[in-house]
Order: structure tokens, then sequence, then C-alpha cells
């Protein structure tokens, strides 16, 4: 089951080099596993914008907000999700 | 390239049956070849409301424009494009 | 898989009697039934609004989808779906 | 007498653990307190958000502003409030 | 129990003269009656707009939304409700 | 001459506990003091938000903006203004 | 008394010739009366939209909700008004 | 004097086609004439949008907003000016 | 040339009185000597709010940004800036 | 291939002098160097604002990404990216 997951980071400017990095690394691992996993098929970066699109598939909602909610960085996120629903015209 | 797109269909309720069925038709045989040719790889539907989200994979700008003020609905769609990038996260 | 829905009628103020009366009875109709069918859980209506805010009860984001764009009102609809999730301190 | 609550939780992400374990495990008290009186019939969380949808059920308007301004986490709380009706079409 | 309401009219430029002049009639009639009933205790117009600030007293919700939705201009009219409680710093 | 003010309070959570206090009730005192001088007729507060929606009745504009600017609050306040004229309807 | 006041028109492009003809004289012919008797002091066209702001000078709300809504465009306005007082760093 | 202008064109998507054409070819002629005159430097479609960004440069808001109000199309248009500075960076 | 300028001042309430004193002084020092100057014919207060409407004169973009980037609260201010045009019914 | 791009600059008025200076003087070389290698063809000031509208001149959207992220302000700035294409009326 898909949904389209928009995600715009807010790290604050003056967060200390060695708290960001940390978060970012952690992010990024947790992001890789996920994607190996199959449940985060589609990730791109909003251009111009720390942000980004993805498509998630889950079984339930309740999987998806668990992944999200335990995303490393999702004190500073602000999120917003769309379910999706087969197209009639998708071939 | 890919490209971001939200398309809302606003099709007036009293639109009489012919034109309707002739519009959603032409509409839906443009989508198809669009995806088979290769530009068009992702089309949802999102739940609930007659709109959908693509991504679209274009060589450019202009040839972004050129596929979608063609589309048969266009006089009855707002669209909001969005440019994407590699995510440095991506696998 | 619990959904919370807002949907906003917007039926044209000179919309001929004959026809509101249709639309609205067949709604009511499809209502009911999809209430017995245990669907559509709750359903209330916002006061001062023509707009009711439900929640349905689905096996899946297309089931959803189904649901609602068949409703007999659905041309005339405004509606927002909104995923929900267990909340941990829910008894 | 229902009424629709939405409640955005904004606590600040540097806030010291222990003042955050204190404030969110008396949250959790007091919504259990609630839901076991019968004021609060439902409390949903939103998919990938530190938001929930409520449904409360109470005597009048001031006893609803007694129990949300009362909430622990209140001065974190962006609260919304929708009066409900009973709907024509429920069953 | 007390509910700000905000009531904004659209009535169409190009509605015809004796519809018009019938709608408004009805509906201040109707607005005298409840005023004199005691559930309208404050209504105001805002200067320079179609638009008026009212505040209800009625004893539930069901009965304000019976009151609003069965009233001549509402098909025309955009409403949003606001429950009140008392002030502590009210004399 | 009546408004209609809605004013929004945002006092800071880690304000400390003695300037808070202190605020409020020269706010309250304040309150107190204008009800009585009649100036301020109406006071209610929204449910569920730390905020409140008041009708003022003064002389003029600069009489209005020298009342609400010397707020104890005001600069934790969000005010927003509108004036409000006899409706035709009034009784 | 000063207040800010802000006009757009919607005049329906399809309005047949001679009747906006004469709505648009009728308005110029108030607005120079209202502008002569001192009510109407500043009138400015914003750049590139159909629209003014204006400052009034009036004795009361009651006065200038009188002269907005008998102008002979106010079907066709949507009306802002915003109150001013005299600013502490005026000379 | 440099402005950015973005125009939104609302065509109605049942306006006849000999008006339609009418007025696009009048606008286009319009527009060629303007930029060789040397007072619209540049002009953008906006990707997917039937709208377009434009730099103007006029010697003054009365000349840009003559030239903004005298198109074909204007009636049509959703139009917002900003005004531009010289940038302390620009080579 | 005129523009319409609405500034909003975002003071934070906790800085310390001897600068916000020396902001303020120096503000109005400034506002002052550009009315004096002719360029700033208009300044209101808006009611209930820290904030202005005003009118400047000026010969071009570049001056209007030259004397709103150096006010001394800038760095505090939100500002919008609107082109304005002679209204054909001005008299 | 052609893209408009805002950017709101967020610097805290509480930064200090040497960090800004230093951040403003590498943000404008910066722009200087993109400037003379062709990809920032136009940079202008918004009148009043802390903010600029340019137009970028780049290969890939994956350019424009790697461009703007990497600018000094960039943690401080919103960005909002809409790209262009050729408008059929362009001589």
């Amino acid at each position: 089951m898909l949904f389209h997951v928009r995600m715009d980071v807010h790290l604050p400017p003056d967060l200390d080099a060695g708290t960001r990095e940390s978060l970012v690394t952690r992010e990024r691992d947790r992001a890789v596993a996920l994607q190996k996993s199959g449940v985060w098929p589609h990730l791109w970066r909003i251009v111009g914008e720390y942000a980004n699109i993805s498509i998630f598939d889950v079984e339930s909602n309740d999987e998806l907000h668990e992944i999200l909610s335990s995303l490393p960085l999702f004190p500073y996120l602000t999120i917003h999700v769309t379910p999706l629903a087969k197209h009639p015209s998708k071939i």
C-alpha cells in the first residue's frame, strides 16, 4: 500500500556540529536500511530545499507511523502523508 | 531529469456526458502513450480526490511543458511542478 | 485500518429541486449501506456547515478510494483524507 | 455533546529528557483517566505527525475548555475545536 | 452555552430582484424571531462586508446546527462556528 | 462604537513562574478595570485555546489602540481588530 | 477617524458592455462626490490589478459601512477594512 | 526601473473558439510590440501552468499600470507585481 | 512615485530595555527626518498591532529599498511593498 | 535550462557581527563567481525585503540543487524554485 510522504528538515543553524553529524549519519543509515527492506522504494530531494519527497510501501497506517516516528531526525521534521491509490490509466 | 507533478482535475459537474467521456478517453490514451514512451514513469491517484501525483522523466523544462500543456484535460487542470534531485541517502 | 475523512458539499444553489432530491436520497442510501457493512463507523455533521467529518475502516487505500469516488455526491464534494494510527495513550 | 479536537504537540527538541519524560507521563495518565470517565471516547494518532485527532463528549463548552486547558502538555499544544452535530444519514 | 458565528453572504450579483428580495425578507423575519426567542443575543455587521458576526446562546450543538442550517440564506452562506467559554477575567 | 477584537496569547512555556504570575495578574486587574469603565463589554475564552474574543466600545480608533497597546500582555499578544456596524436585522 | 480600505473589483468578463459602462460611470460619480465631501481623502490604483487602496475619514464605523455598502460596484467588490490610529512618530 | 510581474491566465474552458483565438492573437501582437519597444525585456512560461513570469523595465508605476491594464487578456489575468532593486552582489 | 508599505515590527519581548529604547529612538529620529524630506508623506499605526501602514514618495525602486533597508529597526521588520498608480476617479 | 528562484534570508538579529560579516562576504564571493561562470544570469533584490529573485541557467536539476545547497547562507535561506520554459510570444 503506497503513501506519498513529504519531509521538511528544520535543523537549527546553531546546532553543534557533532550532534548534527551524528543525527544525519544515523538518519542516512536508517534510510538505507529501510530502502533495502523494500518499504521506502522512492526518495528524492526537492531542488533548493532541505526536504524530500518519498514513496513508502507498507502494510498499514500503523506500520508507516512506526517507521516515520522512529526516524532519528523525527523531532526536526515536518511530515505530511498523502495516501495513494492505483490510477485507472496506469499501465 | 525527474519532476514531481500534481494535477487536480476540475471538470464541471454539469459538463455533458459525451464531452466528458471523450475528454477522459483521450486523456487516458495520451497517458498510456506517454507511459510507454518512458517519460511518465509513475502515476498515482490521491485517495478521495479527482487528482493525481506523477513523476515525469524528461530531457528539459521545455519538453515537460510541451507534454503537460498538450494533455487533453489541460484546460481543466491545476498543475504544480516541483523539480527533483538525487537524494544523498538514495541507494 | 482507520482514516479520517472530511467532506465539504458544494451543491449549486440553483440546482433544480428534482436533481438535488435524487442526489441526496441516493447519497443517504449509500451512506446507510456503507455504515451497515462496517466500513463507515463514524459520521458527524460539522455545526453550521454543509460538511461532515467521518471515520472509515477499510482494508486498503484502494478500497477507500473506490468507496469515496463512487459516492453519488462525489462530483460536488471536496474531500480530504488523513490516515490514522493507534495512539499510545488509547486505552 | 460531541466535539472534534485536533492537537499538535510542539515540544522543543532541546527540552531536557527528564522534563520531557515527566510531561509525557503525566499527559498519558491524564488521557487514560479522561477516557475511563467517558469524556474522551476517541483518540487517534495522525500518521507521521506528533499530533492527534480526538472526539470529546462533554456537557458544555466550559467543561471542554476546563479539560483541555488543564492537560499537562497544554502550554505546548496547538488546539483547534470543531463542534459536531448528529448527521441526518447516521444510522 | 455561547458560540461565536461568522456568516459571509454570497448572493450572486445577477440573482433576479424578486428572489433576492424574498430571501432577504425571510432571513430578516427569521433573525428577528430568533433574537426575540433569546438564542441570538448579539448580531453585528462587519464594516464594508456583506457578512456578520453573531453570538448564539443555545442548549446544544445540535440545536445550533438546526438553527443555522434552516436559515433562508443558508445555501448562500459560508459559516464558521467557534465555541466560547467563560473567561477567567470576566466580571 | 463597537470593535471585534481577537487576542491570541503567546507566553513562552519556559517563562519563569514569577514573571508569568505577575504579568497575568496585572492583565487581569487591567481587564477588570476596563470592563468596569464600560469600554470592554464582552470577553470570552475560545474553547481549547489561550485566546479570547472581545467586543470593545470606544469613542475612536485612537482610544482603542491606546487601550490595547497598553495591556500588560501586549508584547505577547497577536491582535486582530474588526470594526463593527449596526446590523439591519438587529432588534 | 481614519480607515484603510482595500477594494478588489470582480466584474465578470462577459458582463454586457452597457451594464458595465453604467456601473463604472455611476461608481466614478459617487467616488468624485465622496472625495469632494472630504470622507475619501486618498484613492490609489494598485499597479497591475483592478483594485484600489483608499483612506476614508469618517465619524463612525456605521458611517463607513453606509458609504461602502452603497457604492454602485459593491456587489462586485471584495472589501477589507483596517482601522488606523495616529502613529507616535508622525510629525 | 525593473518590476517582476507574474500573470496567471484564466480563460474559461467553454469560451468560443473564435473569441479565444482573437484574444490570444491580439495578446501576442501586443507582447511582441512591447518587447520590441524595450519595456518587456524578459518573458517566461511557468512549466505546466497557463501563466508567465516577466520582467518589465519602465519609467514609473503609472507607465507599468497603463501597460498591464491595456493588455487584451487583462480581464482574464490575475497579476501580481513586485518592485525590484539592484542587488549588492550583482556584477 | 508612490508606494504602499506595510511594516510589522517583531521586537523580541525579552530584548533588554536599553537596546530596545535605543532602537526605537533611532527609528523615530529617522522617521521624522524622512517625513521632513518629503519621501514619507503618510504614516499610520494599525489599531491593536505593532505595525504601520505608510505611503512613500520616491524617485525609484532603488531609492525606496535604500530607505527601507537602512531603517534602524529593519532587522526586526517584515515589510511588504505595493506599487501604486494614479486612480482614474481621483480628483 | 532556466529556473526562477526566490531566496528569503533569515539571519537572526542577534547573530554576532563577525559571523554575520563572514557569512555575507562568502555569499557575495560565491554569487560573483557563479555569475561569472554564467549559471546565475539574473539577480535582483526585492524592494524592502532581505530577499532576492534570481534566474539560474543550468544543465540539470541536480546541478541547480548542488549550487543552491552549497551557498554559504543556505542554512538561513528559504528557497522556492520554479522551472521555466520558453514563452510562445517571446521574440
